[in-house]
């Protein structure tokens, strides 16, 4: 089994709805991010503004439920697809990508 | 008409097949890259590795028409659907994303 490569930095975490495939948000990952994902099946990143691990969900109740999780080619992005109990969105968007510009 | 916001560095860009929905790549745009992805509809991105502008698929062919772009709530973000021409990975899968890790 590969595994994501943190000797580059921080991983980008991309999250999609394992039933609609929409992109609902991108976040952070630091390794400890990673390994809590991985053993609460939940989403956790690593916010960077506030320099601190996120449990997502963990005020609002939204968590995301993570169902699989996929690779890239050069081990620095990762695909998660969840089931979310609520919007990803702090706007209360169920995405985070409601703005159309083209 | 809201703009991403260069002044917070790189733009990340997410880049999704338009018919299937799968996640084809993530990569990273500067304001030029950005602005040539609109001006000609197909992706352009900057490589950090090789710090240049990249029209993808100007060597290999498979360039991705770009059909629509959103972004995000905090504007350092943006989802491209695209019409790809052949696999978005230098490996030749059809998606950077093709390792399962759980």
């Amino acid at each position: 089994m590969r595994e994501p490569d943190f000797s580059k930095g921080l991983l980008t975490a991309v999250v999609v709805d394992e039933r609609s495939k929409d992109v609902l948000m991108v976040a952070w990952m630091n390794e400890e991010s990673y390994r809590q994902t991985l053993a609460t099946k939940e989403t956790w990143f690593w916010s960077r503004s506030r320099q601190e691990l996120w449990h997502k969900g963990a005020t609002s109740g939204n968590t995301q439920r993570v169902k699989k999780i996929m690779l890239d080619c050069d081990q620095d992005t990762i695909l998660l697809y969840v089931n979310p109990t609520g919007p990803a969105c702090h706007t209360g968007h169920t995405t985070c990508f409601f703005e159309q510009i083209l």
